[in-house]
């Protein structure tokens, strides 16, 4: 088969990652700007654009099939991206336009989890599903949900964040305002929170700093309450899980992120808790997996899958 | 332009009813059996051919477009009903294939909520959106949901069941065997149920036996306790539908059945609570709307409509 190529870009608050995607999902080179030196949109597209072009000429490739772009709060419909409060432009950023304007091909915008699970549908191992979510877990918990085979864009572009759907009501304060999100029980910080909360509840004082993969290390050296975070945390996300297979029934749920490899201290709890949250029609129908996509260029791979 | 003609399906545990829908929306003729009197399903589905072949008979119609079936646990994919707990055949129905074999046209199967979901976009207030919901409360709580103007099936049939999203984990014991669904908050049990812990809080004995309607006649002659029943229905319904937004982001969530009668009670403060726990980019998006079709026939139109 002959080979194609698609630009994926992951546009984080500190780097933008631009990559050269193969349709067999191997990203063969890769250029990064600075995101936090840019203050001007226009700006910093010609430097995107610039880079596409040298990508192109160092690796002798004449044509793309077009640019896929991941980014906080990107828009699939309107090509912008919308008040991403993690990066330097403030305001709507017409990202598609800016770009489409400087060089001639297809460009797609969405938001970072939206691309992971189209990625892992292209690329990874959702390649035979047609209903699936993929979970992101980190400084926030986000979600791409697909169904019939496209992603659930909604009606304006933003469906897909599960990490804001409230778990508890009334429960922990979330940045986003509101309360009981389940972005503050499974996102690296809400676990960090849970373990502290743990420590105070048995009257030891908790570390100044942690993180989950420290956490991970003290269960793994037999900590007992590093253990029980775990657990804590696979049932909070067991019952979230559960409400999503209401909503879509998806053959599969994958999971990425830090808190992931955790592995069998979060994943043994999870599946038991999934189990028995889920409303007794979908019991056993519905698999709880792990990303297959390679973790370095899942935000590339997902930004070039929606252009494949 | 020219009419067609589908014959819309509604089985339901003490009849089922044989509708000859019009391609305006319009039942023009009604069949009904007694599905209790049925202890097989091959009579069963032999009747209602007979059923079929005598609506269209009286009413001179020599070809129909298909055959929509809306039933409990009706499943879109198998064409089969799979163990509805109100029905008098036990196991697995093979309703599209018995019908099939005796009529020569398209059947298809679904459950109720979600043809009723496709009777609004047929029908209804739903025929230009591509992504909204619609809730049905009554004795359960069903839904049916549209996402890029398809339902959302998933991956076994069975998607849509919003009614056993846990709401509060660990709260009020449900039907299904799981605790804190949403059914068990805002179906008319579920009002009842909270009518009847108001009282008790203030020291009245509760009715024995109260319905939704005569909560909303004493909400209507200013009984404080009724009110305040229908203001905590709303916060929980409120809550529910946001976090149904962070799924799908619909356009419109569309509301129908019996405690929807309560008017201003419900809308009003729901209006209020989905308002105050939405997610900051779907504020002032979503439409909360009562359902447009007309009451009696939701069922049929809705059955109908599948096979539009």
């Amino acid at each position: 088969m002959t080979q194609t190529y698609a630009i994926g870009i992951d546009i984080g608050g500190t780097n933008t990652d631009i990559g050269l995607v193969r349709s067999d999902g191997k990203c063969i080179a890769h250029k990064i700007l600075s995101t936090q030196t840019y203050s001007d949109a226009e700006l910093y597209t010609d430097d995107i654009v610039s880079a596409i072009q040298n990508l192109l000429k160092e690796n002798e490739i004449s044509h793309i099939e077009g640019i896929g772009i991941g980014a906080p709060n990107g828009n699939y419909y309107t090509g912008t991206i919308d008040d991403a409060p993690n990066l330097p432009f403030s305001g709507k950023i017409f990202l598609k336009d800016l770009i489409s304007k400087k060089i001639d091909t297809k460009v797609v915008v969405t938001n970072d989890a939206n691309a992971a699970a189209y990625g892992e549908k292209i690329y990874g191992g959702a390649k035979d599903l047609n209903d699936f979510i993929l979970i992101t877990l980190g400084t926030g918990v986000g979600s791409g949900i697909v169904v019939n085979g496209q992603l659930v864009y909604g009606h304006d572009g933003c469906a897909g964040e599960l990490g804001h759907a409230t778990l508890y009501p009334g429960g922990r304060m979330c940045s986003c305002g509101r309360r009981g999100c389940l972005e503050q029980y499974t996102s690296a910080r809400g676990i960090v929170q849970t373990y502290c909360e743990l420590c105070k509840d048995d009257g030891i004082t908790p570390p100044e700093k942690i993180t989950c993969k420290e956490i991970t290390e003290r269960a793994d050296s037999g900590e007992l309450l590093a253990q029980k975070t775990w657990k804590l945390t696979a049932e909070h996300l067991g019952i979230a899980l559960a409400n999503a297979v209401t909503f879509s029934s998806p053959k599969a749920i994958f999971l990425m992120g830090g808190p992931v490899k955790a592995g069998h201290w979060l994943l043994d709890p999870l599946k038991v808790a999934f189990n028995e949250n889920i409303l007794s029609i979908f019991k056993g129908k519905t698999e709880i997996l792990v990303s297959k996509l390679p973790e370095n260029d899942v935000a590339i791979l997902g930004a070039a899958a929606l252009i494949q």
